[in-house]
């Protein structure tokens, strides 16, 4: 019961307040597909240039993503170049180089044409709709978004909507496709645009989940060295979907919940380290430890009053 | 067990992106006074004008509110006038009229001065320390302070630090007073300070309570119809508090945790219409109610793994 996944794959220049590097792996294909790699197949339609490092091949080997619809192309790998300053929770773009991106076509391999899971992750959602175009009736459909394709291909976007059942994309985005600032009011407005579900990421500040039967909020996990925030979004992405894949009750709301704190948990992890520097040494281990420590951060008892507040009343209860 | 605060008491007048209202009732020791009467008997020290309106004395009175340290002077009642646009997370103030404030002396009337419980809601740090030093030997003191007070006065606060058990401040207050712009370790940095407790307030994005021996993380109510966030830390200063007052039980981590959630769950109230409009039509029943619908937007269940995520695991639990 695999995952297909589409989308970017690019070499990332970043500066953070704590550091900074060059070229490093990153994209929303594969921050994505790492994280979701510890909960299920991964199998990978993306581009890459000439000039991609071999290692990164067998990183993503490694984690056994299938990289069968990967294009190698004659020209440059996606380079993005941003930095953080104080707000950790949102990067400014210095640059972004296109190249092998310019042209992608999202062409799916015969034998990936059945995947059951399909997320689109962050590209344009021309592409997204020609990734699902391909497809033969995936079971669960998956996609998140970004601020410039809601500015350049909002026709798209709403196209795409249509079609998908589960969407996830950050605070700043909600208010800008759907122009209203309260998120849970927000949220309800993208669930009349098609998705089942709709998840609304807050970086440092946590998730809101709603369907039409309920909503779910959490805090993020609260790490203490955020160290570069650089695809904490798709790491969470990947976790949430794919542990919501594999358990084939793709609606059921213990399934939904859970399925955020996994998210929560692989983004935690992913902003320990520039690129998948912290991923890569991850164990199942650390993923059900760090779940169990959030659901102590978290956790309070009921109010445990069974009348009335009037002063007192709390004291003898 | 009462709770003594000492505060300002306003005539606030406000703009939001849903309406305006002018001269209208709040104040730090006015909403923190509301909010905790719930909990709590209270008592204020604080001070107006000649011009205030009589309506609410009868308004504070109606919760029990104790206003014999009330000091009504000749001049003029403190105003502060303020807008929100977009982000309804940070008031831009207007104006702000300190009046009958510009020379207030925290004076504790006799019968105040052994009541157990002591808040310093938001107002200058050496009044803040004026009434502690007027008290006698309080068993729990908590403070709250602001920004002004940070840039103006920290060797005030600083002092004041070391003489409160419970220090509740907003994000842009925590990164402003320790220079770190991480959360939880500006929570631990404050904590060397001298509060046991210290608890960061995220408006819409929840609250985070630090000890030595814990860290507890709650993300805010999902309110829909956020009308003014006015006064909205404040009401979870006093909900908070006074819920933790009269437990009796002050650094005991289930009541800890369970006040974050009443404070939570007051300034959910308040932020749903301008001043204590809301507050003054709530009931207990409300109260409770709101506390047990939180609990069901924030559950969610073990990870339930007993060994391994590797695929295919999720799917058979």
């Amino acid at each position: 019961m695999s995952i297909l996944v589409v989308g970017s794959i690019a070499l990332d220049t970043i500066k953070t307040p704590f550091g900074q590097a060059a070229e490093v792996l990153g994209g929303s294909a594969t921050y994505f597909s790492y994280a979701a790699s510890f909960f299920s197949p991964v199998r990978m339609v993306a581009a890459v240039g000439a000039d991609f490092p071999q290692k990164h091949f067998q990183l993503l080997k490694s984690r056994n993503i299938s990289l069968d619809g990967l294009q190698k192309d004659t020209g440059k790998t996606f380079r993005w170049s941003g930095s953080y300053e104080t707000d950790m929770n949102s990067a400014k773009t210095l640059a972004t180089e296109l190249n092998v991106l310019q042209d992608f076509r999202a062409i799916v391999p015969k034998h990936y044409v059945d995947t059951p899971h399909v997320f689109l992750a962050n590209i344009g959602p021309n592409t997204q709709l020609e990734l699902l175009d391909a497809m033969d009736k995936p079971k669960l459909v998956g996609c998140d978004t970004m601020n410039l394709w809601i500015a350049t291909q909002p026709d798209n976007l709403n196209r795409l909507l249509k079609r998908v059942d589960v969407f996830l994309l950050n605070e700043s985005e909600a208010r800008q496709l759907t122009g209203i600032t309260n998120l849970i009011k927000a949220a309800y407005d993208l669930l009349k645009r098609g998705p089942k579900v709709v998840v609304i990421k807050k970086g440092e500040h946590g998730a809101i989940l709603a369907t039409r039967e309920f909503c779910f909020v959490a805090p993020a996990y609260p790490v203490e060295d955020v160290f570069d925030p650089t695809g904490a979004g798709d790491c969470f992405a990947g976790g949430f979907f794919a542990s919501l894949a594999v358990t084939g009750r793709y609606f059921d709301e213990t399934a939904l919940r859970r399925s955020v704190i996994f998210g929560t948990v692989m983004a935690s992890f992913n902003v320990e380290s520039f690129s998948l520097d912290r991923l890569s040494r991850l164990t199942d281990e650390e993923i059900l430890g760090r779940y169990s420590k959030f659901k102590k951060f978290t956790h309070f008892e009921p109010a445990d009053h069974t009348t009335s507040l009037s002063p007192g009343i709390l004291a003898q209860s």
